[in-house]
């Protein structure tokens, strides 16, 4: 029998009414005859008013504390979803990460899944219940509760999906699929049907939000297929598995971009073997971390090396800026926080040559200025101004064709 | 090392300051030099919330999955409790009834505690925490999460005090000790310094509200000293222990009331063997309880059974009372819904006679008139128009020196 695994976020299960309808999308699969594991969130808003209750009683309380306190949410949520499965007429079971073992280590608020007991849920699956799993939580082998952090329920739901050796794993949210592009800012981008695990890695390491990048590397390692689909709307939704060819014919699939991170350049260093191993150790040492470095050696024989963080480490390194610079013996420092980047995510880029040259030529047309270019084999990423962000995020995705007319 | 068991209910943890100024006395506790174990309720109202919600899917949903929904409150109030204990300056752990073992049967909402294990307990006491844990709830053998049912919190803190063999268990509440008469009623009650687990247990089954029946059995069992205190003011409550001297010095210890029972009189009964037991044998059947029972026979021979159920439970008989009366051959049946049930309550009746006569004669002189009487060796019992209540409460403290001048 075909195993089937759900994810329902917060906001699917955010009231009474919500939880019935999400229910009624489990009882459809189970009455489809496959076997079903729900994967629940905490009821939107309510890990943030339970955190914020810790806050008022101690900001700095200790992790394991507040993973105790953040598992709350989901443990009502399961309850109340299997009650509204069962009010639908199918048998269901909730269980919390406790009660199926789902091990992970003991780092508190930001724990990895290490093995799931998968006894009970089979033995549920055998009663024919639609069983119901409380996402985001673990515990330790010594009993200690855990929290996989931010986005932990979406790898829950893999986890289980990849234990069971589920046929699929529909993560149900509250966009319909994976867009070619942030709607917001190009509202006829098209929805992107199929996507590899590679280049869905790509998008979320890039700034697009749907999935976060945990679940889907989870997906990836277990080959386990993901569809990203809406709660509220009854239409198939965006399909990520392995690569496969007809995802070549396409050259571009998504154009993201970011404005979370800050640009620093230091200027002047000396180019010799072991400068950027010094400047990075440095920056790994304090837990900083850099996404795109580019280091290019001026005529005088002294190197640039520039890099992009979160601006929310940027305070870090201003404070820190001369033990920054005499690591590696720059002359300057030069920051630049108004940034924006662009990238150009697609597995057809493996088959395609002239991807980068038309980004370039596309950006070069709107009078977009390129700051910093970084690639991989699926994606180009370019700095530009912040003030460029719309116009160049449309420019893309007019020149790869990733909106309707 | 004395260990000192604490417990604080709903309202004593209902925000974040509430729960520091809880924290505050457990802290307190601990630097006296005690091992301190805390029991914590939900935040007032939050279990009320979690089953509104229930009921919105589903209010006739399974048992198991309410007791799974409702521990969510004690899941988070644990946390917090223990957070207040560190950011005070000593070291907290919180547990769930899981992660203690604290086993109960099977019968989800309403599950009887069967053992504990401390193996946790003492391992934080040896390092020197307080430990906060999980009122209400248990596990069963098969880990299946269950509830202990109303005042389960208390029963929680008893079982611990028990288990550990505590000094003391102390209950912390929103009023500051037990009082001889409802203070809504008589003001100026008094409050009592000491009571016998048999007072406290008669005076709960007649109408206090202050401590749960079950767990005063508990406490009674395990001979565990109890006391009632406030959470919100700074002097001794209420001691609940065994029977000492001093007790039966005083004569009669509380004026109880009870106005939530109804009367049920069936008249001309054939008075032979086995009536009374046919009749609540069929009563127990269909899961009344019956509180008092009075019979007497008149000259013709025939009986009048008159006894009290909770008025809840007064539409179900009314609905068979032709069954009730065939099943003893009664010739009518009466009902009193406005009736009252006072009790005078003391240890100290063993030892001095007259209080019967006393109580009666307190009543007639105020010209209420007393309808049915039931005693036990520490409680008289007399059932009253309700219309009297407040009248025959107070001319009953007068009587017995209850209330201060």
């Amino acid at each position: 029998m075909s195993i089937i695994a759900m994810k329902f976020g917060g906001t699917s299960v955010g009231s009474p009414e919500r939880i019935i309808n999400a229910a009624s999308k489990a009882v459809r699969e189970a009455e489809r005859g496959h076997q079903v594991v729900v994967t629940v969130s905490a009821m939107s808003g309510e890990t943030d008013r339970l955190l914020k209750l810790a806050d008022a009683i101690d900001p700095a309380g200790s992790p394991r504390e507040r993973d105790m306190l953040a598992v709350a949410g989901e443990q009502a949520s399961i309850a109340l979803m299997a009650m509204a499965c069962e009010k639908l007429g199918r048998p269901a079971v909730s269980y919390n990460a406790a009660q199926i073992n789902m091990r992970t280590d003991a780092a508190f608020t930001k724990a990895k899944i290490l093995s799931i007991d998968d006894t009970k849920i089979r033995k549920a699956f055998d009663e024919g219940r639609i069983v119901v799993i409380a996402g985001f939580q673990g515990v330790t082998g010594e009993g200690e509760i855990t929290t996989l952090g931010r986005g932990g329920s979406d790898t829950t739901a893999v986890a289980l999906a990849a234990a069971l050796k589920a046929d699929r794993c529909d993560i149900y949210t509250d966009v319909d699929g994976v867009y070619a592009a942030d709607p917001r800012i190009v509202p006829n981008a098209k929805k992107i049907p199929a996507l590899s695990y590679e280049e869905m890695l790509e998008m979320a390491s890039s700034g697009a939000k749907v999935l976060h990048t945990r679940s889907v590397q989870f997906a990836a390692k277990y080959n386990v297929p993901l569809q990203v689909l809406s709660s509220f709307e009854d239409k198939p939704g965006t399909m990520i598995t392995e690569e496969v060819q007809a995802m070549e014919d396409v050259v571009v699939s998504a154009i993201t971009h970011n404005t979370k991170e800050a640009k620093v350049t230091l200027i002047g260093t000396s180019d010799v073997p072991g400068t950027a191993a010094k400047l990075f150790s440095y920056l790994a040492e304090k837990n900083i971390n850099v996404d795109m470095i580019v280091q290019n050696v001026g005529e005088n024989g002294l190197a640039d090396i520039s890099f992009t963080v979160e601006k929310t480490d940027l305070p870090y390194i201003q404070k820190n800026e001369q033990a920054l610079m005499s690591s590696i013996n720059a002359k300057r420092v030069v920051y630049g926080t108004k940034i924006a980047k662009i990238s150009a995510v697609g597995v057809g880029m493996k088959a395609h040559s002239g991807v980068a040259s038309r980004m370039f030529n596309a950006l070069a047309a709107k009078g977009v200025n390129i700051l910093m270019i970084s690639t991989s084999e699926i994606k180009i990423s370019c700095v530009i101004h912040e003030d460029y962000t719309e116009l160049a995020v449309r420019a893309l995705c007019d020149e790869f064709g990733l909106a309707s007319e």
